[in-house]
Order: C-alpha cells, then structure tokens, then sequence
C-alpha cells in the first residue's frame, strides 16, 4: 500500500495514500485494534456530517467563518450523507470514551477532501481549510460526539424504529378485527381457562404496541436536545453569542427533526440519561413484543401434538419429510432481537452510570449499543410482520375442538342447573374423558336441546361496555 | 398455638386460632416456604383494600350486593387501611404468579373479620360475607392482583419517590444559586479542563433530576390504568354493566388518585408493560443519582490528599484518629440503592417478557421489586438530601488553589501573545512543576499586572446567551 | 421508650434502655432511615459472631487479649450464634458502603452484653470489655465485614443452596429413571419432532443441574478465602505476626468449613470478585431451573386445550368448579424466584465494578443480594421439589395419542418404501387430517401389518452407544 | 448482476451465479433483513467447518460415506478454515434460533465448492456430493449448530482472551514488583487512609486477574462437551453406532483442544448453560478489570488539579496547548468493553432460560454476545497492556507530597505519645492547613529528630507474615 506523509502535534505518522483521514484517525486506528474496524456506526458519521455543516452555517452567520469555507465544509458534508465517504471512517467504538477521534477522524477528512475539491493535492500545498480551526470551529469533542449520538439515534426512531413498530402493529389491529368473532378457549396459567374472542387477544397485542409507541415518543424531547454548543466543559467557552441556538435550529433544519439546544450543557456533556430514557423504551418494547411472538409460536405449535390454532406461512423447508412442521422462524428472530435489547439496556445503563465530573467517557459504546437495539427492532418488526404476522390463518376447526372440549365452559349451566350439579357434569366429564354435553344428558340434567341454548361460548366472551 | 378447622374445596385443615385468615391462606403458608414469611409487600395488600371496597361500593350501585355487605366489606377495608390488620397477611412473593392467594387472604381476613363485627365468632355459625361470593363479587384474582399492584405502585411513586426527589432536586438547586460564583477547574476525563462554576456543576444535577422526573411523569397515565372488571381472561365475564369503569372511578375517589379503568383489559392482564415502564424511569433515575453521589464524593475526597473541593457534614465518627476522614457514607448508601434498583430492573423486565396467552404470572415478583426501588430510592434521597447534601460546604481555599495551579488557564493568553508562546508557557510550567505565571513572566511574555489583567478565570465560564 | 445516654467522639446520643447497642448504632439508625429496619441479612451478623470469637482467641493466642476477655466475648458471640440476641441489630443493609455501622454494631452489642455478663448494669461502671478496642481488636470494619460476608454466604450455599437442588436434582433422576420407557413425541421450534422418551427429557434436567452444582463448586474456593487480617487497607496493620492465617483457622474450625485467609489482603477488601463468581453460578443455576420449570408447566398444560403429558399435585383450589385445573403454582413460584435471581446478578455486577482504590463500598448491598439468591434458589427448589416434582404423574393416555397422531413417525418408512411414497403418507395426512397408517393403507404403500411392525417409535429413540 | 437457478422443495429460487450457496441460504437473506448482512461470526462458520470436516471423516470411518465424498468434503473445510471462503457466508445472527440456515449455508457451499473441485460447473450436471445427505450426514441442525458454537467459543477463549489477559496480568505483576517500595497513601472511601505501597496496590489487580482467569479455566470443561451426535432431539437417530464419541474425538484432533461429547445431548440441544456459565466468567473479569482500569486512570487524574500519582503514556494529542493532558484514552475504551460485556451476559441468560422442550432457539444470539465478549476483552487487554500498562511510570514527587501531607500518619506516634495527644495534634493539623510535623513541634510533644524517627510510613505497609 502506498502512503503519505502526515503531521500532528506529536509528530510524523504515514496514512494510506488513497484516504482522506490524517494523523490522528490513524493513530487512533493503531492505538485501538480491538474488535473488528471501522465498528463505529455509520449512523454516527452522518450525524457529525449534519452537525459540521451546520456548524459551518452558523459560524459564517455569527462572523467567524467566510462563506467560502463555509460553502466547501458544507459540500463535504453533503458528500458524507450521500454515502460516498463511507470508507474513509475506519475507526472503532471502543476509542477514546468521548469519541473525540471519531471527531477528529470527520475534521480531517472534512478539511482533505475540501483541500482536493479546492483542486489541489492532498497532503501537498497549504490547506485551506484546517481541521481545528475550521472544521471545528466553535466545537469540541464532548459536544460533538454527544449531538452526533442525539442526531443518529433520534433518526434512527423515528426513520426506521416508529415505523416498522407501527407497520406491525397495524397488522396486529387488522387481524384483531379480521378474528373478532372467532371464540377460543382462554388460557390462565397455560391451563384451560373461559373463552374469549382471538380477536380479543390480539387486540392486547396492539394495547401493548400502542402504549410502547407511546412511551418512545415521550422520551423524544429530552434525545432532542443537542449539546452542541457547550463545547470543552459545558460553558460554551470560545463560541460566539448566540451560537448553540441557532446551530441547533440549523440541524433542525437540515435533518427536519425537531431539534433544539439542550437547556443545560453541562448535563449534556456530562451525562446520557437522554439515551437511558429512550433506550429504556426500547427495551419496553423488547419485552412487549417478546410476549406477542412467544404466544404466536405457541399458538401455531404442532401441527399434530401441540396446540395448533394458528398456521403461520411456511417461509423456507421446514423438515422436508413433515408437512405442516413450519417452524417459527421468525418468532425465533425477533425474541433473539428482544434478548438482544434488554442485554443493550444494561450496558448503557452501566455506562450511564459512571460519568465523572464534566464528562462521560462511555458515548461510543452508549451510542453504538442504541441504534443497534433501535436498528434491530424495526429490521425485526417487518421481518416478523412480513413474513409472518401479515400471513397468520386460523386453524378454526382446532379452536373449535379446543373449545368445546374445554370444561370451563360448565359455567354456563350454572344459573340453569346451580353450581353443585354444574360442577358434577365437569368433575364426570374429566374423570370419564368425556364431554360436558355427554355429561350433561347422561346425568339426566338437561335435554341436549337445552345444553346446546344454554352453552353459548358466544355469551361468555363478554365485552365490557 | 390454637388452631380452628376452616374448610374449602380440597378439605379440612386447621388455621391458627386468633387469625382471620382461613383455608386458602393457610395452605399457600404451607405450600410456599420460600424466603421470610410476610413478605408480600403491605402496600399491595393495602391497595386490595381499596379495590376490595370499591367493588363492594360498585357492585352496590349496580344492585349486585346488598347496602349491608357493602358496607360491612368497607369498614373491615379500612381497617385494612388504618394498619389494624397489618399480622393478617402472613403470605409471601413467591407463590402462584397470579397473586390468587394474597387475593383469597383478602377475601378471607375481609369475610371472617366482617363475621366477627357482625357480632358473631369466627369459625362458629354461618358466614354472612363469604369471601369468594361476596367480598370477591365482580372479580377475579387475575384482574384484582393487577389492581392492587398498581395502586400500591401509583402511590408510592407520587407519595414517596417524586416527593423525596424533589426534595433533593430543590436543594441541589439551592447549591446551585450559592455555589454560582466560585469558579473552579473543569475536569474532562478525570483531568484538568478549562474552569466552570461550581454553580453550573450542581445546575447539571438538578438537569439530570428534572429530565429524572418529567421521564417518571410520562409513564403515569400507563400505570394509572386499571385491570379491574376484566376478571379471569379479560372479558369481565360475571360482570355488570358498567362496572368496569364505575368500579376504577370509585378507586380513584377513595385513593384521590387519578386511576381509570384500563383501555385493554387482555393487555391489562397478560402483560405489565406498564410495570416495566415506570420502572424504567425509576432506573433512569438510579442512574443520575449514582453520577451525582459519585462526583459529589470525589470532590469531597481527602481530606489532604484527594480532592477535597467540597465539605459533607460528619455524620458519624470516621477515624477516631484523623480529623477530616469525613466517610461519603449517605453516598454509600444512595449508590448501593442505585445497584439495587439497576438489577430489578432487569428482574422486571425478565418477569415482564414472559407472560403466556391471558396471563402473566410473574406479578407479585414485578410488584415487589418496583415498590422496593420506589421506597428505597426515595428514602435514600432524603436521606443523602438531609444528612449531607444540605450541609455541603465549600472549601474555597482548595478549590482556588486547584483553579491557579491549572495550566489551562493559559488559553486565555492565545489572543494576546498569540498560540506558540501560550504554549511555551505551559510546556515550561510543566517542566519546571511551576505556576503560569512565573513562567509567563519569567520569560518575558507578560508583565505581572498584564498576568492579572489578562488570565481571569472569570472570564472564561462561558454563559451560553 | 425509655433511653439512656452513650457516648462516643461525637458526643452524646439517648438509646433504647434495653437494647445492648450503644452510640454508633444509634447514629447509624438516625441517619439511614432507608426502607425496612433491621434489613441487614442475620446471617451476616452470625458471621461476624464466628470472626469475633475467632479473633477473641486468635488475639489471645497470641498474647494481645486475656483469657478472661476471650471468655466472655465468645460466650455472648455463641449467645448471637443461638440467636438469643436476633433483636440488637436494627441496622440496615443501606448504611456506609463497608458495613462499618454493622461492625460496630456488633462490637457494641458484644461489649455491653459482656458487661451485663460480668455483673454489672448496662451504662453504668467501667467497661471491662471495650468495643474498639477488645471486640475489634486486630480488626477493621473494613476486613470484618467481607469476611462476615463471606462466612454468610459459604455456609449459606453449602447448607441451603447446594442440598435443596440436589434434593431435587434427586428426584428429576427418580422420575428419569421411572420414565425411561415411556416414549413421546419430541418438540423442537415448539413443534413435533422425532421421538424420544420421557425419560431422556427429564435426564436432560438432571445433567443441566449436575452441571450448575459442579459449577457452583468451583466457585468456592475463592468465596472460602477470608479478608480478615488485613484490617484497614489490606497491610494488616496493627494485627500480630501470624494473626491473618491463625484467624481463618479459628473460623473454619468453629465453623466447620473449609476458610482460609485470602491470599492477596488488597484484592479481598477492595474488590468483591468471589462474590461476583459465586453468584453468577447461582444464576446459572437460576438460568437452568427457568428451563426445567417452564418445560413442565406447558407439559403439564390443559386439563383439555393444551399439552397434557404430564399431571402435577394439586395443592390448592385451582378452579372450585373446573376440575383439572390444577395451576403449576410451584413453577410459578421458582420462576419468579429465578427471574430475581437473574436481577440480583445484575445489582452485585454494578456493585462489583466500582470498588475504588483500597475498598469496594457496595458491601451490604452485595451480600444481602448474594444471600437472597441463595436462600431463595434453596428454599424454591425444595417447595417445588415437595409439593410438584416428586408427584408429577404421567398421562400414558395422552402421551400415546399425541405420539401417534405425529408425522414425524412416517421417516420410520423411509427404508421400507422410499422416501417420496412415505412424504406422500405424510402430506395426505396433513391434508386429510388423517393418520398415517389409515394413509399409508388407502394409498395401498403398506398392509396393516406392516405398519405396525415397521413403525415403532420404540426403535426411533436411539441410545447413543 | 447473473443468477443461477436453485431449488429446494419449495421450488425455484434466483442465487447470485458467482456464489456457491443455494436455495436455502437465499431464502433465508430473503426472509432475514434484519440489521447488516453477513453478521453471523466467520468464527462460528469455521467451527462448521471443523465439525463437517470432522463428520465427514468418523463417517467414512464408520462405514457411512466413501473415502472419496469423505477427501472432498475436507478439502473445502479446508478451504473454508484458511478463510478463502469467507465471503460465502451472508447470512445474520438475527434468523431462525437453531442456525439451521448458517448449517444449510454450509451444506450448500461445500456441496457446490466440491463440484467445483470435482472439475463441474456450478448449477449444471449431477451433484456428486449432495448437501443434506453427504454434507450433513450424521447431523441435524439442532446438533451441528450448538456444536459449531462451542468450537467457536472454546477456541476463542484459549486463543485470544485467556493470552491476552495473561500479558496484561503479567505486565501488572512487574508492575507490582517495579512498585514495591514506593510508599504511597491509602484511600478508603475515596477518603485518605493508612499506607500502603503502590506494589501491594498492584498485587491486588494481579490477585483479582488471577482468580479470573481460574474461574474461566474451570468453565472450560463444560464448554468442551460437544452436541454432535444427538441430531435432531438429542436421542442420536441416524447416526451409526459410536458416531457421537468418535465425531467429538475428530474435532478434538483437528483443533487440538479436549474437546469430548457431551455427556448428556439432551441438555446440549435444549439449553446452553455451559455458555451461559463460561460467560459468567468472562462478565467476572468484566467487573475485575473495570475496577482496575478506574483505579489507575483515577491516579493518573490531573496533571495539576487531580491525583497525579500516576504517569500514562501519551498515544495521541490529548490538549494541544496543555502538557500533561493526557486523557486515559486505553482506560476509557477498556471500560467501555467491561460494560459491553455486562450487557451481554444479561442478553446471554436472558437468552438461556427460553429453551423450549428439546430446544433452545436463541443459538446464534448467545453465540454471536458470546464471541464479541471473548473478543473484545481480549483484544481490549493487549491494547491497554501495550498503550497503558506498560508504560506506567510513578510520580515520585507527587506520591510523596501526598503521602506526607497527610494526616494518617499521626497514628505512628499513639504508642510513643498516646493517643490524645496525637489526636490534638492531627486535629491542630486539620484546622490550621499545616503539617504534623510541624503541629507536633510546635505543641511540644515531639523534637524534629523524634518526629523524623517515629513517623516512618515504610513501618505501617504491614507485611503479613
């Protein structure tokens, strides 16, 4: 491989001829060979990408950037969000804890790649565009990694999280209407319980989604606010007046997300309990939608000798030689997601813990672990809703069966028959392995015509007005 | 010990004599040997004597129990409610998942203690209340244990958690106001940064605990929600007309508590989303107080060779031998309650992932952990609140001592005698292991006075406008 | 109440007239008024009882303490071993990170105690016994505690823990043993598989606790070796040569266990590892009985509408008028129990981790998560070896039919009629809801007889060899 | 890009034509977008390779497979083992629980690869090696997958974690050597306490690491039993006899590590304890290691305004115009790994208590938290120890400064002066901000020459003897 020749404060180093990063991304790069490269989300990348170049604008508004400078910082950064850059940020999560060399690593090759769209030659000719001076202008590490976090997880939400959550969701409520009048046995305690509607019980599923969705939005405000602006320690030292407003309403503006400067930068810089609270959301719906597949897979389990009330679409060979063995797969999916998230949940919150003083060294982990959960359960949700919850059909002469052997549904002659009797029939019919009906008539306590007007299934399912 | 004989469905068995309880409770006393007795936590127990009476009140209203019941069932409830019947609830968390039988301990203590107002012995002559027929009309453990907990979690977290949070959150803004012109050093990554006010500092913990309680806020209208009237699956068989929501008006009367009947009764008791919600928050706030406690102790660290920028009230004696060895042990004491409430989160959220068609059967553990981190957490603030943060004191002596032998504060020379010789300053001061401006002076940067003029701390906390 | 007064260097302080503990004590109740009183586990308070006799007659053995004040100690420390004095330790788990306040609680108690002993009246006369200086002698809270800590949790794992899973470890091999020609079909994904035998199941069960017991072994080691000796910061300050290892030999032989001193004092007081070792095998084990809990409560499920294999007691009323609904009310109880288990871990993890410089202040916090687990992995598994595991009775009947309405026994034709003839068996069956025989037969592949002799499910669960 | 046509028995399918997985691995991309593709562990698809390979040859030993098929077979898991193949493995984590499609992705490249090899064309003429019943003789999914995992994480853990903790282990026991007369103040509390030196600091970290890298050592035994040979549910059906002791002894030859059959297959499909147990340790070493990294970046806190005892290497630009700020960069990023690593074992148990009769279906998960644990500590630790660790140096002057000016060591002189007046004289020190020393003399109680010979901190670091 060929290389140049690049400089910082501690000296010489040489980089790879064909990238745009300088000496501190690659010292970075050999000083952190842990996991494998490049672990940094991109996600992140594109968030400094937003913030520099907003940075870019406000500085040229408050009179401390040219517009020239201000114009190339920007087409860099555009360059960045359109994917074109991706190979040139080779840098790990597991860095420096305030992520200051991914910042560095989006200043370098921010400031070489406007050297060259400035038509000269990187690493020869003065730059016109420095990476301190310019690129991170009125910035520091420890508030521009934390706005880069707050841009990126924010998106990734409510671009790919809220989405998918609310498309399987929909599904969910469509099915609750398609099965509201298909009556099956309840269970409590995995034992037979009274009936209810499988309409009803999907209907909890979207219950639970709904109030999920709305717990992640309620976290929204506080991973809207952005650091940025409080620089080194949270005082806002060497930024012009009005700076960490107006950069934030410019992030607003070039993310179209309703961003807005952190009311206090020193709880901005200094902690992460913004991405705690969404994360904690996220892992709420981990558990949610765990509980939603877990009574799926259970419910489609057979196809002979389990339960049996649902199929779900056969999506690949199950067992070549066994019709009907369509495993869950994508149940297994999603609660691997869902074990995921709530492992996710305790290393941030263990990182959330340990902030020192004015800073929390623990952002690239935070962060990382964050938009994987955020990513992954809405991958998740329209795997799982597209290959599975949208195809979900009623096996209804199984729900049938279930039901009307269940013995719960004695309950019904108790206002015909009184308890007592009632309970003989049951008590009969589990020694005898027998029917209630067959019970019933052979006990000589009501005619089957009567048993059939008085058993309604449809009557107990209720519906609470 | 004297015993009485109670019967129920599986037999006789006795049941000490002086006790309310009867059958049911006394076999769950026997069958669940499983840690200290009593240890289902009394606030739940408590809030089955407010659903208990107002069951009785709307069961009445709706002319399904008579004027005479539902009085006598109100009466036993508040005496629940008084503390009176505190020795009457002998069963522990680790029973059946659903509750059932802290459910029946009610109805039982509620049937026989009735029994005994209406002038008659326990044990002796026919029950006018009966528990299951009576005290449990229009219910069923699965929509009664979901009740319970929530109310009892409800009232902790607006009686004894926000309070106690707030608490602390006004004091620590009261630091925050005292504190606001004595500058000191910033520390990023445990090292020496550029100087913020001790002011600023603490307004990132009061941040931290306004985000804390906004956050605790948001997940209440969830956790106000009820499950009472959906009975055993959800349908609210064996209910009247209107119960459901009578039944959660009359809860929220008595307890004057914001509590509705809960839209999905089929969520309401399959899953406790709302549990692992709340308790989120409450995790999110173990959080920040850990970073607070932390920090908090290491600025008062020392007292000659730590840091030693903050004085806490000796509460105890430290070294008998060594004035100043003030231990940060309400410190101590706060961040071990973070731990704790850091690992219930994950006990919650493994119990809340794993409920099965109708019900989940995880309740009384979730109930019991949630009510241990609201209790603790705010006991604990109180307690960190009033025996230390309130007596935080400044050592102004150190914290100025740290400030000038900073050699950050060599950045407020860069304008004046530009970056390099800044530099050479610092690298000289360093070197030597002496202060900036002997160096400065010495060579030959600055004049003393132009030292004074031009390296003011004060000028460079920032106020971000 | 009536008080007297005790002194220490911080003045004096009124006490409960009949309580042995004196002013530091009392401090520590006024001081730390978090959650339940008296929450500090009695079994570590009867671990410092064995290391404050053991370092009464360490001390005198070594010429620092006088026969007659060894004397006396051990007397009252056997009095707490007998748990006659259960009610002088009111402190709670919620006090100074090293226990300090437990440490003089027991020194205090001792002391007064001893003072009674010797004729005299509570805080009156010279004392002859000091709490510094003779109950504590060649002590500090800061090895005394971990040492109490570790006492509590050995003899806790090796007196609870270990005898309760291995009870029931005994019983899962009985029913692995009773089970083993009882052939069933197997279920992977959920759904039908090939069979096997009950039997193989349940030795599953069995290996799965072996392992968690060996695991559990190996952790014990490091929890037998014992801080006591390195007093303050782990130098052994103050404590006469020989004193750190004569100590530990005092306790292992009062106590009967294998203790020794640790061999690095530094590791033992400023960081708690064994006790993040020991505990994480507790959560594997919790891990492993989640596993075998859940797989017999969905056997178990039904009476009509689930599984069905197998039948567990019934212990109370399930349904009063629904028979068979037995509810798995122990699984339920040792889920739950695993689920805190699993949170525990996560508590004493954070615990773990932030010992800093010479001590670790999560003390109390850890060890009384440790002995929770402990105590209640033990006492749950004895509860659900009791009252489920040895009565679980199997359904021959149901077991049969849900054996041979499977699919999965078709593969047995493979080598009889090919694979495609016996796929199509298989998919007719499906299609028709139709056994394989009456399939095999319609489509005229096999007579009667020989389905009957080709396919067996007896031949189909192998044993390796 | 050029397809080829595939089939399975769900039909046709278009593969990308330059790749040698078929119809089964393209579903499975298909039916899985579910985070980044490829995100399965190339590690866990060599232990594939191990384990077919190894199948391959005890089924040509035992009679079931030529010679021919056998050598072929090997060739590409050979191929796959010198990573020539590694971009033929596009499937996620995130994808059915067994990891049956990771197994068919194997089946599929090695049968297309070897009609390579055979001087065949992809796509065209009759497979001479089939997937399933060459490739995948002997073996389901349910076997080879918990297989291929155990190889993966075996063998990451003697190759990489357990080395580099030892390098790192080592360094520190130099260190601890290199340290051991450098007398330093001891901190309990994070408050100032007797002495100790820096070595007996050290040797705690070493002590801690030490029992670590045991406990992992005494997990291996359980991580060394292999699956394979149960097949399908774990009886063994359709596998020649010895088949499960010999595939074991194969594997154990081609890796060279003590790999054996597990004792129980049963357990070995349906629950992953044994990683769930290994995990536990490597979380065990999380805990260590976060404790020490934080200790020393604490005493490395300054240069001016912190700790100082401490001097780390400079790897990059910490401030560019402040000497001496260097950020604890190896620390930050070390800790970061020990949260991440707490995170995933709560992912992993989470993931081990959901097995479901003879299968756990959260393979790929706790496999894929499983190797970036081993991974990322290991890797984590050779970068702290080459950065960090080894280039620790001691700031003499600063340790000294610190040690001496502290009030601790008046209790040299209880035995010469008593205990009041050392106590007046720290007290004195205490409020007048001056030296012991000083105070001593200037009360009288001491001449300078006394002083110097009495307070000697080399007599208080103890030596346990």
């Amino acid at each position: 491989m060929k290389y140049r020749i690049e400089k910082d404060t501690m000296g010489e180093i040489k980089v790879p001829a064909n990238k745009y990063w300088g000496a501190q991304t690659e010292r970075s790069r050999n000083n952190f060979k842990i996991g494998s490269s490049s672990s940094m989300p991109i996600e992140i990348i594109y968030g400094f990408a937003y913030l520099k170049k907003a940075a870019a604008h406000a500085n040229c508004e408050l009179g401390v950037l040219s517009k020239e400078k201000r114009d190339v910082i920007s087409t860099v950064c555009d360059e960045i969000l359109d994917g074109k850059l991706d190979d040139q940020f080779p840098l790990v999560i597991w860095q420096t804890g305030s992520g200051t060399q991914s910042n560095m690593n989006c200043n370098e090759v921010i400031a070489n790649r406007a050297h060259e769209i400035s038509g000269k030659v990187i690493g020869k000719g003065i730059k016109n565009i420095q990476p301190n001076d310019d690129v991170n202008k009125s910035q520091s590490s420890n508030d521009t990694f934390p706005t880069g976090m707050h841009i990126a997880c924010y998106k990734m939400i409510v671009e790919v999280t809220i989405p998918s959550i609310k498309k399987l969701r929909d599904t969910l409520q469509v099915k609750s209407e398609e099965f509201k009048t298909i009556i099956k046995i309840g269970r409590t305690h995995l034992m037979d319980a009274t009936p209810l509607t499988l309409g009803q019980e999907f209907s909890g599923y979207v219950s639970q989604l709904n109030h999920g969705l709305k717990a992640l939005q309620n976290t929204l405000p506080h991973l809207a606010e952005l650091a940025l602006g409080g620089t080194a320690v949270g005082t806002g030292l060497n930024t012009p007046k009005g700076y960490h407003v107006l950069v934030a309403k410019k992030i607003a503006e070039f993310t179209g997300l309703p961003f807005i400067t952190a009311e206090n930068k020193f709880e901005a810089l200094a902690s992460h309990d913004a991405i705690v609270e969404s994360h904690g959301a996220l892992k709420q719906l981990a558990v949610s939608l765990n509980k939603i597949a877990n009574d799926i897979r259970m419910m489609a389990s057979g196809p002979r000798s389990g339960i049996g009330e649902l199929l779900i679409p056969a999506n690949e060979p199950g067992s070549s030689i066994m019709p009907g063995k369509v495993n869950p797969t994508q149940a297994e999916a999603l609660t691997m997601v869902c074990a995921q998230v709530m492992g996710n949940d305790v290393a941030i919150t263990v990182g959330g813990t340990q902030g020192h003083y004015e800073l929390n060294v623990f952002k690239p982990m935070m962060a990382a672990n964050f938009l994987q959960s955020a990513r992954l359960l809405g991958d998740a949700c329209v795997s799982f809703n597209d290959n599975c919850a949208v195809g979900i059909k009623v096996n209804n002469e199984r729900i049938k069966e279930l039901l009307n052997n269940s013995l719960m549904l004695v309950t019904a002659l108790n206002p015909k028959i009184g308890y007592y009797k009632a309970a003989e029939i049951a008590t009969k019919a589990h020694e005898n392995g027998t029917t209630l009906k067959e019970e019933a008539i052979r006990l000589g306590y009501v005619t089957p015509e009567e048993y059939d007007s008085w058993v309604k299934p449809e009557d107990m399912i209720g519906s609470l007005k």
